[in-house]
């Protein structure tokens, strides 16, 4: 079994992305998705392994907010982050341990993230299991984030790599104010498009950015090959989030509700494109937001004029136009195994199924 | 009108405690709380206006966060953990601008605490106004106390001050575990005393002791001064905590409702002396918070039984006993006006009305 989650499922995807990516010079005579994902899990695997070991060493106290915190980091997530933190360091001295305490720091940072979203989203399901804020209470949820917000802190001040603190408190505070975007503009549909990407770079790209960052000052890189791994940070997330957008349209296997971001008046980009595209639906939903609780079946034939307007192969597309602007972007990096499982970890966002 | 909220309604007191506390040195010749008031209120004057104004100029975007931040902000608190930074600051070169963003560090902080605090409470009041959570929502209340601690630790790290920033890590570290300490014993009456004590440490006494700590670091005074006002923020802290409990079982004035704390089964200290004092309390209490929502009348019933107990007398001894030792704490340090200040602000936090 592969300690990557990304490869669950992956593996027997046709890809025909890769046809299509084909002009993209870093996938020249390349092995399927299967090779590739075979030789990313065996470059990876004692990073990982010593990545894991770590995150189950944090405090599992008898208190109450520990508890909350282990709820989730216990039902492990893809640890893409982390992920992007390990390879960017193999273009270097590798996974020392100061990489590994930002790794785990940039888990620890999204799961918080994660735990504060679950309550204000008031979401019920997460990896398939209630959320931490169902099982502990909302308050419990709350102060866990806050929690291990200051344990991730705490971690990047103590590994002592420059710059990486300062960072990480940016962004954090870009998260925060994408979050206050999304916030405000629910069940509101104007400006989708703007509102869209200014959200999905604050939320979900500015912290896979970091993820590079820190890996490359951790390895000590230099400052050109910093800069392009964050670019590719910054792409893979809107990658990432663009795929996750459209799970929200499948039935199963993502372990959170379908249609969750759907109900909740969240813009995705399906959504975007099909409000373009449909000239009735920003009333039709506008209306069923207003009404506070939607019922299944409205949000079942909502959910069917988005499919049906060809929103899904967009978002597809913006999902693989990113894909491809990341792997243009390691063309400028030195090739060799840590660039090839960059390559991977691209390729394989396109088709996880979770 | 003085800029200190701690004055208003303490110079018309009679300050009967100053005969309690006569053996205390510091205390000697001294002159009445009410001139002592005026001398701080001149000493600080233009400190606190330096601060409000760099208080006043935390952005005030258009997003709902900032709304909501500043919705707290706006109400100000006392300011009490502010203008211990700055009198600290006065043993040495003053409040030079690195204190002055210690201080507003340590009032974002605070700040941010008591936006999460009230989600978790479901408080409808704050400082005399519905709470932000009420105002704008428990979403924007969560975010806005994310957003205020970053900006907080950002203001940290930028001061340059060595060690203010691990310290600060440390404290919210403790304040969250208090908070999970608390939470876990709601509607639980067992170890009463000693969770007391642990909860009031963690969560009050932590971010003075701080605040008295940055303003030693950042006026560069000597270790012993720094350690001696360190305790001396300790004991303030906890003084301040008994008599905030205290004020619980006022009818009006502190801007929070009357019997709170009790109705929610925060564990205060008249509630700790009561319950080891009165047999059938601590059942009747229960059997209470078990039932969910406490009615008027039977709040109302609990809180007499806890005045009868004499409780209140045991919270304003234990408040004194505090004050008294944070005096002591004082004659550590240099006479002037710096030390004259820190011996008001502890006499006149017994004092104070809200």
């Amino acid at each position: 079994m592969s300690q990557l989650a990304i490869h669950d499922g992956a593996a027997s995807v046709p890809m025909t992305v890769l046809d299509r990516l084909s002009q993209v010079s870093v996938l020249r005579g390349v092995p399927t998705l299967s090779e590739r994902l075979i030789a990313l899990d065996r470059f990876v695997h004692d990073d990982l392994s010593a990545f894991e070991l770590e995150l189950d060493a944090i405090p599992r106290g008898a208190r109450m907010i520990h508890r909350a915190a282990h709820h989730l980091l216990d039902l492990r997530g893809k640890h893409l982050r982390p992920l992007c933190v390990a390879l960017t360091s193999r273009f270097g001295e590798g996974f020392t341990e100061r990489a590994r305490s930002l790794a785990v720091a940039v888990e620890l940072v999204h799961s918080a993230t994660l735990l504060h979203d679950d309550v204000v989203d008031l979401a019920e399901r997460r990896r398939g299991q209630p959320t931490a804020c169902v099982t502990y209470g909302n308050a419990a949820s709350i102060f866990a984030g806050d929690w291990l917000l200051v344990a991730a802190l705490r971690r990047i001040r103590q590994s002592g790599v420059e710059g990486v603190l300062d960072r990480m408190l940016t962004v954090i505070d870009e998260m925060i104010v994408a979050e206050s975007v999304q916030l405000e503009r629910r069940g509101k549909i104007a400006g989708a498009r703007e509102d869209y990407f200014a959200i999905v770079e604050g939320k979900t790209a500015a912290l896979f950015r970091w993820a590079m960052f820190a890996g490359a000052r951790a390895a000590e890189l230099p400052t050109a090959a910093e800069t392009a791994l964050e670019r590719y940070g910054l792409h893979l997330g809107v990658a990432f989030q663009a795929v996750d957008d459209e799970l929200d349209y499948q039935e199963t296997g993502t372990g959170k509700d379908a249609l969750a971001d759907l109900r909740e008046g969240k813009i995705t980009f399906p959504l975007v494109v099909a409000l373009e595209r449909e000239s009735g639906l920003r009333d039709r939903l506008e209306g069923l937001l207003a009404q506070g609780e939607v019922a299944a079946d409205e949000l079942g034939a909502i959910a069917n004029t988005v499919r049906a307007s060809g929103a899904l192969a967009a978002t597809r597309a913006l999902a693989e136009d990113h894909v491809q602007r990341a792997l243009l972007v390691l063309e400028e990096l030195p090739a060799g195994p840590a660039r090839d499982a960059l390559v991977t970890v691209a390729l394989a966002s396109l088709e996880r199924q979770s």
